[in-house]
């Protein structure tokens, strides 16, 4: 086990540092006008996270074959509209947050309306960049990759499930309620980022299928490790305000099922996203390993 | 004049009631979970305005041949990134404006958080509607209609002029400053309204060109011919807030160069986009006809 680990930390490292060049390319430069928004948005996007989003986008183009130079471009489109939303959730007229990834969140370093501006463009260029670059063979697969994340970014997904958020705060709510919001706040972005990565190759319907099972799993995986991280992790460990979702009376999966019961639900999911790779196979070895480290993490 | 004038009016009124039914229908019902975001999304988007952009987009597909059930889509797409910038830009933060096309806006029939959710939501939906109906016989042209309209709204477009107009307020700009805000902050989805018009049939690069010059004049006149309106108008007529614009210290074409001044620019530009269109002739007839209207109207 300690070989594989290790052989695992060194491509996550690689994929980490590469897309911080991507993203740092990708990004208009500080010095463009206006050049107050162009740095903000570099701020929001640059040096941060684990890019757990990024590292499925690579896992999954091995399950199809694509080219690392397609991949990264998509995983940047999917980084940014992750980007976008963590700069409006922390404004405060949403969960009011001035700490995030260890640094002053975007409108408090800047302003609430360029924060709001950041978001905005960040979106934009998320979809300027998956139609500006060639990234399938077919420009209808790649309309379609728009599409995907488009329809995962919007009222019927992360948008949707923000809303949904809202609404929760300071009600308890039933596992199945639970689980329907976050299926749409963070499951949604999370399956765009493995359907663009496999779609910057060829991919068959019937392991697009298999990628789908895993990454609903690995989608609430995500949530209920999270979950459990914030009631007892410390401050100085996450980056971000700790035991804050529990305070603001945020429904979670140790409020709802209890913290032994949480860990156990995240190892369920674990096992369920593997049993989704059995029928890819060997591609699908670096999904697996991702599925280990976003449930056996801990920060 | 007189005949000429009452087509053009059954033209756009027939466009601007279409154009009603194609909103209605692309929204997501008001019902379908989370219905408060949805409700307020159509709340933002329905009965309102001129409806300027489609009939640009509109206007553009004639010169084209393009069929009109395509251009309803790419219209729908600019108008909600139109209608997004508009909740977003009422907000607190930015104009902390109270009424829009004479009713309360967004984040004051709802609230601060549902209206950023419902500004994202409709981005979102732009692109999905882009890229999920077939709106030009080629993939790739169809994604460069993506491109063109992601990059109008970003942060080297529209949402690049926000961030201009909230450094420019209190402080006189050049007249070359406010036409590089305003090119960027209307200018660039006015030209995108276009464009997407047109590319939903055959346009070749030539008449292309001409249709870029049209839309660069059409869209500084429509500011300039705000800004007048805005200085002299009442409240009432035009269903907003008048003279804000000037009380919170924003440089405008009345206070950079008089109001003769101003009015004698917007003929110019008038003439300027008659003049980019002879090179394509009878098609063009309701494009120069959008131009008349968008200088001569009175609300």
């Amino acid at each position: 086990m300690k070989i594989a680990e290790t052989d695992f930390q060194a491509w996550m490292g690689g994929v980490q540092s590469r897309m911080e060049g991507v993203l740092a390319r990708l990004l208009p430069a500080a010095g463009i006008a206006p050049a107050r928004l162009h740095e903000a948005m570099r701020y929001a996007t640059l040096e941060g996270g684990k890019r757990v989003r990024p590292l499925l986008a690579f896992a999954a183009g091995e399950v199809s074959g694509a080219s690392p130079e397609r991949v990264e471009i998509a995983a940047a489109a999917v980084e940014m509209i992750h980007a976008y939303s963590l700069v409006h959730d922390d404004m405060p007229c949403m969960d009011d947050d001035v700490l995030r990834r260890g640094k002053p969140t975007a409108h408090v370093q800047y302003d609430e309306a360029t924060a709001l501006l950041v978001g905005d463009a960040l979106q934009s260029l998320a979809f300027q960049l998956l139609s500006e670059h060639r990234l399938a063979d077919d420009p209808q697969q790649q309309l379609d990759m728009v599409k995907t994340l488009a329809s995962a970014a919007g009222s019927r997904g992360m948008a949707g499930g923000q809303q949904i958020d809202l609404q929760a705060t300071g009600k308890p709510l039933t596992l199945p309620e639970l689980e329907f919001m976050h299926v749409h706040k963070t499951g949604a972005i999370i399956r765009a980022a493995v359907l663009l990565g496999a779609s910057c190759g060829e991919i068959s319907a019937e392991r697009k299928q298999h990628l789908d099972q895993y990454a609903k799993a690995v989608g609430l995986a995500f949530q209920v490790v999270d979950d459990v991280l914030d009631y007892d992790a410390s401050t100085a460990t996450l980056g971000k305000t700790a035991g804050k979702d529990s305070k603001q009376g945020k429904p979670t999966y140790v409020s709802a099922m209890g913290l032994p019961q949480a860990r156990q639900f995240a190892e369920e999911l674990r096992a369920q996203a593997h049993a989704a790779l059995r029928g890819i196979g060997a591609p699908a070895r670096r999904l697996a390993e991702v599925a280990d480290f976003i449930v056996l993490r801990k920060f």
